[in-house]
């Protein structure tokens, strides 16, 4: 496959490397800072250099595009991209709202092209591994699902591109919070029901820092959700609770901690579980399954990938949770 | 000081075995089947054994009463206690509902007797000592507090006392839950603010096996709560959040892990927290830690015990829990 | 399978309620303190007590005999059960020292009749599964073992039957470093060179509280041991290196922590091994493993439990390392 | 302080940034291999670069010399610059055997110029801190040391230099099991006595893969340590044992894990000892610590710096365990 990358940052550099591991070309890089499209094409030979987005989008020779900017401008490249009869993996939330992606999704279905959005943590080898244990009925039926999700930001955090509403959209709830809601729609299936309070405790900017979810589910189950950047100390926890057993999932590696899976399987007579733990150490494969989860979906095959359809989806919670604040806000 | 003890279970035993190590008497048991208040008695020199509590209450020679027995039984004990002029140490949740609870209270205040209610919990040391940093700032202010506790059961437990609403009064919420909501409120003062979901998942019982709180304070901070008796694997963890550091407290002993506290302490710069632990392996000295506490209570001292509005403040949120999910449900 | 105890004490105990369990007779118990005897016989339909041992060796209703006294008796008992043609579950060590138990080894050939060593932590079920893995190839060729093993005492500790040569015939190294001893020899096989001290650190006593042992295997492979009981923390790690991978079996269950097992394989790439971690928290199903196999060894299988032989060179190793620091003081 | 660094990899460059930081002048640098002195020298302003040691080491504008380089030149450059009237701060483990350091060392103390050992290990916050308590009283007097360090090596391991007897001088245990041997000789005094394995288990090279050592020392205290490099996951744990407590160093940073000391301290009553824990996740502190103590033994005090005798001291007990390995493998 022939790829072009949009947005040569952190996450567009990580997107070439796997690209190119997985053996295929990562052949054109867009970035309105041209030298850093210039600087990522170098790595790649024959890749072609851009600082108009619109540039690349046209080319005859790519057969996808990755969008890998800032969330502002997400949903208007994936729009140009499915337009130009790409195929599409966009980073994660795919756009700052749900009514924002709506009409992109709906283009992408006419066009016929398949895109994916890159909640990348579902191909965390961890996760990967529960939901095929959840699949096995390892722990029964589901009966819901405790997630926490967090780091403590940086200095001078809240003067960042991720502090401003207009670039980013929404606060923490939609930066790492929409990977919990995605996750959680993984396990538990479409969302029925949603309260929240999305606040800001710590940080100096307009968006907010904090946000707590409460998701019912199709069938009664229930998600039960927490994303901070006020959270001092790096943290990655998601349980997953079934009526036989319960599986955890901790950290995601580096400052996270080793991603790790515990399997707690219930016994007969009850008491202390049956417990094995898997630990994952080594590099972060996420990016590289994802990609081929990608390729297999062109290919014809369902696959385990978010779906536009999922972040429209994970968007509209974020986006019921920042009404009910502001109401009560209002009404306060 | 001479004390007697209503309901002579597992509980009722704990307690009298802390007040004698105290120095104190256990001068008279009363429990409904009298070879139990015998039993206990025993232990006890010149203890008498009733099986009508009435004849206890009324007893001379007693400074204080402690009522152990199950929720039904609380209040109006205590309320017959009270009205007998006997200071009171009644185990939580203190009654089945607030309105219950709430009569007691007066009356409490008008016979100018001390009511305590047992919250052990903020007397296992981890949670002193958490409570003792937070005064002294070394966490700066407060931001929200985020709870897990729950236990998995047993076979047959929705056979058991707890499964029933006319004893209970309520589920896990009621049982557990209320020990975190009362945490929280220490930590957080006053609620103004309630939403949750009180579902039954996995039990065969008429009152809930899950509740999930989230709670309002006054100034904003946010109280994120659940309580479990589907937690296939013994979990106790209170995490609360400060503006310049994180205190998370671990197990409570037993099968709950060993006790411990950690303290994560901001840096300027920010990046990986200083971090201290503190473990408590020995044995379970909150309820020596309690009853020493009522004394100081009895003697004129503000302390660190429950009280009576504090029992119907937690209570008042349950409530309020219950009257939603049973909203919600009438709606579906 | 019709079994006499002889040793009526915490052990003996344990071993009644574990061989009925498994549907066999308990019919005959025996200890110098008679009363001893008659409460554990009662717990036993038509189970003899008897305060004389020579009395329950000859019985003509027993197929075997549990020996479960302290160490002194240990070695006359098993060797007068085995002439008396019983089969014979002896305790670890079996003997104060090997030449004590070379001659009891020696009868048990004679007479035909199977003993075996209690050193039940063999059968303990991360034991046995780590066996299973190496005998798997699971880390390839062994390298070595490391080991550690101790708690803390108690207070008094010096001054009970353990810290009595006469009684104990040593310290700490023949208490819990004898276990040491023999997992290491069921992992590497034969010693063929000894090394280590033997010293008093702590305790008021004539014997050592802490034995380190370095031992050679044939193979060139290394098993490098401490055993204390001036461990403060209770302590049991097993370290099994191979040529691609890792054992480690940390804890025994309660005081000593959660059975674990960590799986460390390597890959091919190196860094990071790939890791399992498999936890073992319910009931000690040791001594149950353990009786079925010494069941199975009666019924002519090779199995899995110590042998006499076994005991005989475990203590040959605790003999060395006495001997030396005995020659090293005396140097001194 | 001007200061000059002979050997420019990655050490150099770390001892060069941690010296700039604290205010000094990094004035020049040598390597044989010019280019990497000069892009050392790069970073500060000033600095010179050249690729004959000789040259730097003469220079009348330096007031000390770090040595940087791989085993078998740390003597001869240390003793020139001794010669040279440089203060010098040289890599551990100074030399490749004690009987090339000790002319060294003499030669120090004719010139009057200080020499410090670069055991940085003792300048890591949670050993620092265990030293400070040791000293304090907190675990009483000291009974023995306990150490454990390895890592897994990486591919092609044995093709390094320090697999190279010539280059290296020994093994694993020369290159980090000579950091247990001096933490141990710091904590525990004057080694008496010295026996161990030095072996080659994994690797195909002709210098050891594994050390195991138990040493004696003055009051009849005992280490007891094993140092690896087919230790496949990596690791450091010192457990320092004392008569009223226990202290326990786990990690270093980065892939040996959050640097973290466990204070265990008994109670009256024996059983759990009070747990206190605390975790240095943050920068690796110990470079600077040590170049400041380094400073602070130039202006005369006496510091907690590793001197020339220290390594002398160390490096004869590497010396001995090859001995009596050499002597056994002559035997077999």
């Amino acid at each position: 496959m022939r790829v072009g990358i949009v947005g040569c940052g952190l996450i567009g550099g990580k997107r070439a490397r796997s690209i190119a591991a997985l053996g295929h070309t990562v052949a054109a890089t867009a970035d309105t800072v041209l030298d850093r499209a210039a600087a990522l094409a170098k790595g790649y030979p024959g890749c072609a250099a851009v600082s108009d987005w619109r540039e690349l989008v046209k080319r005859d020779d790519l057969d996808a595009v990755v969008v890998a900017t800032i969330n502002d401008s997400l949903a208007p490249l994936t729009l140009a991209a499915v337009k130009a009869g790409k195929h599409v993996l966009v980073e994660k939330p795919a756009a700052r709202s749900a009514d924002e992606l709506r009409p992109v999704a709906a283009a992408a279905r006419s066009a016929g092209v398949v895109v994916r959005v890159g909640f990348n943590h579902r191909f965390h080898p961890a996760l990967l591994k529960a939901h095929e244990l959840v699949n096995a009925g390892a722990v029964g039926d589901l009966m819901f699902v405790r997630g926490r999700y967090g780091h403590g930001g940086r200095v001078g955090y809240d003067r960042e591109w991720r502090a401003n509403p207009e670039l980013a959209g929404g606060g923490e709830l939609l930066d790492q919070g929409v990977h919990l809601i995605d996750l959680t729609r993984w396990f538990l299936g479409d969302v029925t029901d949603v309260s929240g309070v999305a606040g800001t405790f710590f940080w100096d900017m307009p968006v907010e820092d904090n946000g707590f979810v409460c998701l019912r589910h199709a069938g009664g189950t229930v998600g039960w959700l927490h994303a901070s950047c006020s959270e001092w100390k790096n943290l990655f926890c998601l349980e997953i609770y079934g009526r036989t057993g319960k599986l955890q999932i901790d950290g995601l590696g580096g400052s996270y901690g080793v991603e790790r899976l515990a399997y707690y399987r219930m016994l007969p007579q009850m008491g202390p579980p049956e417990t094995t733990i898997w630990e994952y150490p080594g590099e972060d494969t996420s990016w590289a399954a994802e990609f081929r989860n990608f390729e297999a979906a062109i290919a014809g095959e369902r696959g385990l990938g978010a779906t536009l359809e999922d972040a429209v989806a994970a968007l509209d919670v974020v986006g019921a949770v920042y009404s009910q604040s502001h109401a009560k806000r209002q009404a306060a």
